[in-house]
């Protein structure tokens, strides 16, 4: 049983200061997985962390005038928005470490590339291995080189989708600031298609840069794992194998 | 013409005191690669510069008894070695990049992995693009996860062996501590082969646990790729495409 997970850049930072850790979410986040990983019933064909860049990625990338399609040539703006997401990279590992889990950093700057028509190619023999080893690769919200624009972001809903396939994942899960896809304010159990929810995503204006809720359900559809959306609450649910907030396709 | 450069861990940091880059050395090796790269008739199909460990890597892998061959499973472990070497890496960017040179990480740990034989695999894809897109990747001697043995050291010697290889590169540079391999004072021009030299690179006491000279000499003859050793003051010119130091294979 291989499971991606998400910590969504919301969850674990405060989006209103810039790199700042949400220290009370993120201990909780950590605590549940460390819990799975100890427990590792659920968890034995292993657990990939992914974390998006809240805080941390947007504001660089903001400041950069870079996205997942517009790109830079300037390695120091490149630098600049690795950094940050490494920084916070930096913070979900040691709240795990803290927790006997043995994290490694994935720097997808350093692992993937995008070419002309912006596929993402994605090698997964490293985190393979660090799964059989036992470790749990924490794979961050990046950016990286594109052919033909230098380098571009390329955002955690988009890493979760790649190595869902790569890894040929059981099971995938987004843990976001809401209990699941909201129809005024319950959850929805279950998306089979979009035109199902059509009215409760609204059309493009509710995207951001890296995909909002209307992204993240086209993403998760696309996918032969099966795959939930859920708050921080429904995180040791989720890894406990129950079905938790909204499951998609 | 596409060209891996090493850099020498012992070149570029003060061996005998931990942690501590060797900034004159560094400062040259920069504007040398600075220089060409500006220039860039020699180096217009791609420079990549690789660096080994120096007081850097090599403290932090003894404090932890882990080699090319002696893994570990502890996260933390790993963690602290690529943290040491990842420090270096910055360094020797930042001297690039305050030249002009759009350098960009490359971290082993996140991108290649070793199988039970020991036999490692080295995606290219990533610097590939980064060499299209003009960008000059700067790879690290590092920690890679390692089948059946945790995690355990790559080296420098090794990664450039692995990138001329799957890059298919056109020149291989060491630049080390000497000005090529020694018969007593004098630099041997040219080795076709190992029983060439047995006599001046003496028995296997002399390699250290990631290659001394004549581990070096032995990867160098298994490449297909023309490769160079020489001392710093050797870097311009063979950037320049010249022939200095010994010429290996």
């Amino acid at each position: 049983m291989t499971t991606v997970l998400k910590l969504g850049g919301s969850v674990i930072t405060d989006k209103d200061r810039a790199e700042t850790v949400d220290g009370e979410s993120l201990e909780r986040a950590a605590a549940a997985i460390a819990d799975a990983v100890s427990d590792s019933t659920e968890t034995d064909g292993g657990l990939v962390v992914v974390h998006g860049g809240g805080s941390f990625g947007h504001p660089a990338a903001d400041a950069h005038g870079v996205t997942t399609t517009a790109g830079t040539d300037d390695a120091g703006a490149v630098t600049e928005i690795h950094a940050a997401m490494t920084a916070l990279n930096g913070f979900v590992r040691r709240a795990l470490l803290e927790r006997g889990v043995e994290a490694l950093p994935v720097y997808p700057l350093s692992l993937a590339a995008r070419n002309r028509e912006g596929d993402l190619a994605l090698p997964t023999e490293s985190v393979e291995t660090m799964l059989e080893e036992g470790f749990v690769p924490v794979v961050q919200g990046d950016m990286v080189t594109h052919a033909g624009r230098g380098a571009t972001v390329v955002s955690g809903d988009e890493l979760v989708a790649e190595l869902a396939r790569g890894l040929d994942a059981d099971r995938v899960g987004l843990c976001s600031t809401v209990p699941g896809v909201l129809d005024d304010e319950r959850v929805v159990d279950r998306i089979d298609s979009l035109a199902d929810v059509e009215s409760v995503l609204g059309g493009s204006e509710s995207t951001d840069v890296t995909g909002g809720m209307r992204g993240k359900v086209e993403t998760l559809l696309g996918l032969e794992t099966p795959a939930s959306i859920f708050g921080l609450e429904g995180l040791e649910g989720f890894l406990a194998g129950e079905d938790v907030g909204t499951t998609v396709g």
